[in-house]
């Protein structure tokens, strides 16, 4: 067989891990119904007003999409208040990800900073870019480093990532703290893009205080990524944005592959930000859904972290391996943790209320089932 | 304002060049009705069972797609009889040409070798990865100087790039002087990788003579892209394909980002592979067009190459530029052929019966009126 000589960065790769599918375990088990918590998906399916638009335009999918989403770009620059030049969209955040590293970064010279754990793809495509790639430890609470994180910036430093509400923690600090750090950042290394990853923001309990974009406090070295694939609830369509310096806003455009974006992507991410009827009731189930599984988590003996996301992370009394696999075969996915380094931790995904039923019933059985095993 | 230090690669990009949308001419010369002519989209539009998999899938859209699309890659290696170990997917081509790239240039060492013109992607990627890229021209008749490429070649060239049918004459050489061509190119280089990028092959008269892939005579040291773009009408959704050396694909795989193609895109694409009515339908369409296009071109003067794809390269007898516009004011958009270092030729997609019909009724206004003008 031929050999080809790829490059080294590509050989020493660890792959993303992705969550099972609910095909996937239907299969695997022979399960007739199965609940996925995950992902961190949308806990109510897709908004109404989504699925028609996807409906209606479903016999324009034979053209290419209009280059660079103007028309979303536009409704997102008013949603935020900013101008249109500010803001880019991708093939889900990861695409503007990718490429903002590799803008900045060139390839066996500079470094990028980012906590671990953290979000996986910021680590692999850096390491991609050929960047250093400097991962600071989270504390003891999951809270952020931020001392160590500028502790480990120098002049050669072009990114520092940081996610908030973090993932796979919930955490989420007040939007001074991180105002706080962008500011010794640019006073540090004025020529380093501060990276606020907002995936999961507007699960906030008060998005305000959490969040630098909401409050329309930007930062002049920061970029705001959001994503359609969560509270939005269209992950299946790929769709991210990001709020950012112009100039590098411009240059992102340039340099964006033409027609990222799928045509569908743009015309059901207008009908969402159309539909804030289904917005405010899925805030508001996620909101008590959480504080629901917290509740019952809590009661069951498990450490459970305060999030301000779609999701818990949790820690069982028994081992996080086996009452994954308890759950999977009773047809419940959630997410293990051994890819963010956590194995003795485990993260769900809010569900909606009848799935966090059941969810919470299959944890007792497992509490139970797998301590006397 | 703040200033970030962008990569050279990035701010030297000459970014690629989209045609117009119907939307912007409809609104730029106040028309109700454009015609687009301009992309190379599907003659027909989206086919029954693909807008049916659309609308059937539409609630599913706040489901992460399962990563890799691992059944349209069974389904895409059954039509090509090859193991589906040798098929990826991506969004569009254009992620596997940019990806493939990134995996085997090494920045500021490697070079790439293509056409002069081509299709503009594989030299603005290759530019973004670092590569020196070398171009030779092709010859006065459109074909290619398979002699001058392989003297482009050196031990450092990783990647060289054809199209066939080519982009934007419709020449197509026979599959024969394409595997003599890998023959040779393995010989002289055996770590280059030859990409056929054969998104308009299935237009060809005869797809057997004139594709490797369909011949299944698969060279070792070659890979081939296709895409759901064209012929399958599904341009919107961003679905291309690639059949390449099993090691290759493994590590595409691995280096991919995750969930890159979107979940309609692989629904509507094994809709679309079942969809063989539809499918006879417009290869045949596409097919009588192009020869009427043909005809009624020559017979007004203009010179008309010949072509195997869904669009015709011509030049007329007037000045292309003002050709072009003088359409775009009758609300019929063809391509402007500048990009390409090409300014005094156009190229039109083929229409349906009706499109073909009002282009030709334009361009003989297009000819006697400018001519005069």
């Amino acid at each position: 067989m031929r050999k080809f000589t790829v490059r080294e960065e590509f050989l020493a790769l660890k792959p993303y891990v992705p969550g099972y599918s609910i095909d996937e375990i239907q299969q695997k088990y022979g399960l007739a119904q199965v609940i996925k918590m995950a992902s961190n998906e949308n806990a109510l399916g897709v908004s109404p007003l989504v699925r028609e638009a996807v409906i209606r335009h479903a016999a324009s999918v034979f053209r290419y999409p209009q280059d660079g989403s103007p028309r979303l770009v536009a409704a997102l620059a008013a949603l935020h208040a900013v101008p249109p030049e500010r803001v880019v969209t991708g093939n889900g955040s990861n695409e503007i990800i990718d490429l903002m590293l590799r803008m900045l970064v060139v390839p066996g010279r500079n470094s990028i900073v980012c906590c671990a754990p953290c979000f996986s793809i910021y680590t692999i495509q850096g390491q991609i870019a050929g960047a250093e790639i400097r991962r600071v430890p989270l504390s003891e609470d999951f809270s952020f480093n931020f001392d160590g994180m500028l502790a480990s910036v120098d002049d050669d430093t072009r990114l520092v990532f940081v996610t908030t509400p973090d993932n796979p923690s919930g955490y989420c600090p007040p939007r001074a703290a991180v105002r706080a750090f962008a500011d010794r950042l640019a006073a540090k290394a004025p020529d380093c893009l501060l990276v606020v990853d907002e995936a999961y923001m507007d699960f906030a309990d008060n998005e305000q205080e959490a969040s630098l974009l909401a409050a329309r406090d930007l930062p002049d070295n920061a970029a705001f990524l959001r994503t359609f694939s969560k509270s939005w609830g269209m992950a299946g369509l790929r769709l991210g944005y990001c709020v950012l310096p112009p100039e590098l806003a411009s240059l992102f455009c340039r340099a964006r592959m033409p027609f990222s974006v799928n045509l569908l992507a743009e015309e059901a991410g207008l009908a969402a930000l159309s539909d804030s009827a289904f917005r405010e009731v899925i805030l508001q189930t996620t909101r008590e859904g959480r504080d629901s599984l917290a509740r019952g988590l809590v009661c069951m003996g498990c450490a459970v972290w305060p999030s301000a996301a779609n999701f818990l992370l949790f820690k069982p009394q028994v081992p996080a391996g086996a009452c994954f696999e308890f759950l999977l075969k009773k047809g419940i996915i959630i997410r293990p943790l051994d890819s963010y380094g956590l194995p003795e931790h485990l993260r769900v995904s809010i569900g909606n209320p009848q799935e966090n039923a059941a969810f919470l019933a299959a944890m007792r059985a497992a509490v139970s089932g797998t301590s006397r095993s």
